[in-house]
């Protein structure tokens, strides 16, 4: 069966019923989902402008076994597979494409394994990233890569598409926290073989980095069944938090270059736009003054008179870069309300309409630029553009939200979408820093990228799955 | 012309002299070396026990249009490209094999950009790790990765291994560093055509990551021509330095496990043994007393009172595991003389004798097991085992000493070093941390990795290298 051979009416076709009792032979029934209502649930993750196909079947799959079942039939049959965890992906990776079978990975959620000696965690991919915090942290031990997305996304969703967060400013994305994986593949092997890829050890060098390669790959390459994670000792001491207020964004920016150019590396640096701090406030009452164009929020979790050194430099760079003011915290619930703000900020937007999302990234010393650009563009195409941003990082997410149903507005926003992307490229940045390329970004990656690169990249993965059925037409 | 028309007897065939007249169609002739004293010398490197193959000849590469040259004119001709920098490698990854041009890139040398705004350099492969580490210097700035090797390896040499070093502990490998590169070439694209992987950003997920996948394939996959490096900003404050001695190797790595289980991370955690210790300084006379089995040496860079207590606990760990005595530094020329030590070791045993060195890698809570075997080994097969490690990470280099010209000795340590392998792999390691698989670990990463991963990376490499040209039979 080819995805074309199934309607795109809900409807269960001949083709659809041919995979589903095949997928039957192997599998509990009540692990597959065919159901149109749920399925639809399951076609979706919260890119909420990304089309998604009419899937044939979802299975929920409880075991490695249970994924090279479903694998095995694909292959057989031609469907393709789309993996999926929590759902929480902001760029259409885990969409649905015409007469696939859903991967539903969230019930795979067992920490296997936490080995304090070895600084390291062996867990299921449907666990969800707070869960696995939670668990290692018992052992004094932490997993830093935090999505805002981490109370609910999956470490496997996390794997496919590099997650990054508040605080890979200081302590990396994803990837440098994966040493190991197991994976369901295809291609050279046998379609459902499993593979052990990487290591239990800090260093290796033994063979081609497959396990960097699986990351951020968008499930492109095969079905990742368990990682082995890398851990840090907990961080010990109170952080400190340093607010800072612009009268405009681009001054704001303008900070955050500087703290870069003077060699400080807060664990956070955070901006959050006016248009944000006023849609959490309205929504969750916590207390926030929206009084400036842009706040700055940075962490420093340094301990001891170093770490008050730190947070004393990054006020003063506030300060010399023209802050309205600056304060600095240890006082948790002050300090812990803006970060939940920061938290809240997209489900507050998401309220008022349909949320475009942008991930862009560029260099820290462009980051000015490219925020000038983001209210240019917003007043040109007369379209809402709030802006959250790892600014440290040079991410930023200009959030374009449409009033619901309006049309025209939808259409001036893909413009505004597309303009900043191109702004980005041109600014020597990338079109998404930590959201993964989905079906939204890919226009622009092949912008992006050296045509070199883009075959490169095409010959690797049709190698690795040459029936094109792990998670076709994405990343 | 295939590698075999080549005579193995350091004569230019007639099918080299084809070879070397296509060369000298596109480059300056004195760009091209066939002298066999000379090819000879660039024929390998520092793996004494690798064997070398005839090269046809030596290109001194200048540009990036030069490489391209050459690709080209290899691929056209069917002969193997071996690229390398300074020869430092200890696997034998840069050793001729039969037929090949040796592309020698350590005349592409230049620093071609830092930007201390976003904390990067964009360097050529052959710039020297510590001319790169002196340049960024003068911006306040800092290149990380420091292999033993750092005064004369160069970052093309380091990318192809994903060197590791001291530092690594705290600071991560060279691919941490990595955040685009420039390589020319074949397979999908045009054999010869230069690409752009990676980016300029501090995160960036559009597309595969290839230059994780370049970085440590051991020039398999393409020739390097340009690197762009994240850098951090140079360290504030004067380093702390632990020194502990212990009455034997086992209850050092005791003490190694225990830093690890206590949440501690010093940025260097070495391990030199009493053999070390003695060839250097019979060779140096740097004033260290070898009255113990050995030593371990710890570095703090935590700046103010946190580097001190951090200081104090690394020593108190030490006490409570059982060392002999333990010291604690800030005198810079007392520290500074066991670094030297530790970093001249390797050539210190080298004037003993040909060294088979070992790169095994094991999990913190197993060095005690490892070393119990070395030691256990070293017995059996009656071969003398000195042993460096970067301790901290389970990075450990027993190094074979042979006495010169005793073939019995040389095939006891050929089984010592098989054995050490098996070890390594029994207790959960690698057969290499650092040095790459090059000749001397090929059998044991085909022992180590899971043979679905083989199958994935060598399909891999076919993709990027259908004429296997491309360093042939390393890695």
């Amino acid at each position: 069966m080819t995805a074309d051979q199934v309607s795109r009416d809900g409807a269960v076709t001949a083709g659809a019923a041919v995979l589903v009792e095949a997928l039957g032979r192997g599998l509990p029934g009540y692990r597959i989902v065919v159901d149109p209502g749920v399925l639809g649930a399951l076609s979706h993750d919260e890119a909420e402008w990304a089309p998604a196909g009419q899937a044939a079947a979802a299975v929920r799959a409880r075991s490695e076994a249970e994924v090279q079942h479903v694998v095995r039939t694909c292959a057989r049959l031609g469907a393709p597979i789309v993996p999926r965890g929590a759902g929480t992906g902001l760029s259409g990776g885990a969409n649905a494409v015409s007469g696939c079978v859903i991967l539903d990975l969230s019930q795979m959620n067992q920490v296997l394994e936490i080995d304090p000696d070895n600084l390291l965690a062996v867990v299921q991919p449907g666990a969800v990233n707070n869960d696995v915090k939670a668990a290692v942290a018992e052992h004094g031990l932490w997993y830093p890569p935090d999505p805002a997305s981490a109370p609910w996304s999956t470490i496997g969703g996390n794997v496919a598409t590099n997650a990054g967060g508040l605080c890979c400013l200081k302590y990396g994305v994803t990837r440098d926290y994966v040493l190991g994986l197991r994976a369901v593949t295809g291609g050279p092997v046998a379609y459902g073989e499993a593979v052990r890829l990487g290591r239990r050890t800090s260093k290796g060098v033994a063979g081609l980095d497959l396990v960097g390669l699986f990351v951020g790959s968008e499930g492109t390459l095969g079905v990742v069944t368990e990682a082995t994670l890398r851990l840090r000792p907990a961080l010990a001491g109170t952080p400190r938090t340093i607010v800072a207020a612009f009268a405009d964004l681009v001054t704001s920016g303008q900070a955050v270059a500087q703290i870069t150019r003077r060699g400080l590396t807060p664990a956070v640096l955070e901006l959050l736009d006016r248009a944000c701090l006023e849609a959490v406030e309205e929504w969750k009452h916590l207390g926030i003054e929206a009084d400036a164009a842009a706040l700055l929020l940075a962490r420093v979790d340094t301990p001891g008179d170093s770490g008050a050194a730190e947070a004393g430099a990054i006020a003063a760079t506030m300060r010399d870069a023209g802050a309205l003011w600056v304060e600095q915290s240890t006082d948790d619930a002050e300090a812990e309300a803006l970060f939940d703000a920061r938290r809240l900020a997209y489900p507050a937007l998401e309220r008022l309409g349909p949320v475009l999302t942008e991930d862009v990234c560029v260099a820290r010393s462009k980051v000015p630029a490219m925020l000038e650009q983001v209210s240019a563009i917003a007043a040109r195409y007369g379209v809402q553009i709030a802006t959250i941003a790892h600014a440290g990082d040079g991410n930023l997410h200009p959030l374009i939200i449409t009033p619901p149903g309006d049309e025209a507005a939808r259409t001036a926003a893909q413009a505004a979408f597309g303009e900043l992307l191109d702004v980005a490229i041109a600014l020597g940045g990338t079109v998404t820093g930590e959201h993964g390329v989905g079906l939204l970004k890919r226009d622009g990656m092949h912008r992006e990228l050296d045509p070199g690169a883009l075959v490169l990249q095409s010959a690797v993965r049709r190698t690795l799955d040459p029936l094109e059925i792990f998670n076709p037409g994405k990343g």
